[in-house]
């Protein structure tokens, strides 16, 4: 176990935009708040998601898709920066010189019969989320990783 | 997306009584430390639950209830003022003039063979419960969203 | 409803172990933090996990397996001292004579196709883990409680 000793440096309560995307949302409230580091907590609903498992044979992500409203029962991450150049841009948006805050993002949603789907959540319309995030006086920089072939902090 | 920079005012950890309802209980927490604005994450078990889900189409919550001892094994939430003038007592309880301290709780449960169930709690039977709740130095009010139809805060 | 009002006296960012046991890492970790008191949430995945469900009739845990590779979608606890002359080790480490550490760990785990499970987390292999814990300038210490059955704080 390696861990790092933390301040926070910053606290936010926020609301997530109908129609946009979950994950950018948290990724643009760390842009705000000017984060390279950063914690959250979240829940609401989503109009549908995107869920990634990862194969921990292959080392590969597996995307599951859901195209249906969702309740968000779980939302639990954190916020670092990603070198893109080395990687590819996960997002789709240009990333600076110094790569793109990533929101490694999962979470648990719910059908209208209770059942309750989970994984790393990629992608996910919001219909309704509330956010809190608090930010550090540190850097996290994700780094590939040999023994999972991820990108990992720390 | 829109947020606020807040700050901690209090910071709470709070055993729930069994037999009591599980919202209620995080509500009570709100009220004891005179919170305005509140996040919190709590996880136990209850001897039942009513779990709702929102119908994006309809706009309005169907409820799930599971008459049965469940594991809490998340839970993740707000508290917010509600105006309960304009929209009713969620709760039963008696509101002041102000409206009342809404918890917003979103959980995730979970049966003997470890199925998981999740949605919006509106109540649930605590069987034991540990909460940790933080207050801040803003005042969130919860007024009807159009888009939604839900009552949001921001 | 009881509850104590805390301040937070450290927060750490932590990675854990790949193969490490999920739970022992965090109680590593607090034992690092030399916690009396601590809040955490984490995400990641496991390679494999035992989760338990409390028997609210029995009153005792019934353990399931799940000997496969699991996305670690939500994780909330929090770490007390427990009383291990009274009641056992519960992990095999050799505890203190002021007993040990025991975080209290709930989890919700998905598959490959998103089905979610969930319960307490006894014990599970790290693939990957990612925790935030906040520790508190008070000491929590789990005593039997009679209504449950179960080693409560407070």
């Amino acid at each position: 176990m390696q861990y790092r000793d933390v301040e926070t440096t910053g606290e936010y309560l926020a609301r997530l935009d109908n129609g946009a995307d979950w994950r950018g949302e948290i990724e643009s409230l760390a842009a705000e708040a000017d984060a390279d580091a950063a914690w959250f907590t979240a829940m609401g609903a989503v109009q549908d998601a995107e869920v990634w498992f990862y194969d921990q044979d292959e080392y590969e992500y597996e995307p599951v898709e859901f195209d249906e409203p969702l309740e968000v029962a779980s939302c639990v991450g954190n916020v670092a920066w990603l070198d893109t150049e080395e990687r590819g841009s996960s997002s789709g948006r240009t990333p600076s010189d110094d790569g793109e805050r990533f929101a490694h993002t999962h979470a648990v949603l719910s059908r209208d019969d209770g059942e309750a789907l989970a994984g790393h959540l990629n992608a996910g319309t919001v219909f309704a989320g509330e956010v809190y995030m608090r930010t550090f006086d540190t850097t996290l920089e994700r780094e590939h990783d040999e023994t999972t072939d991820l990108d990992l902090w720390l």
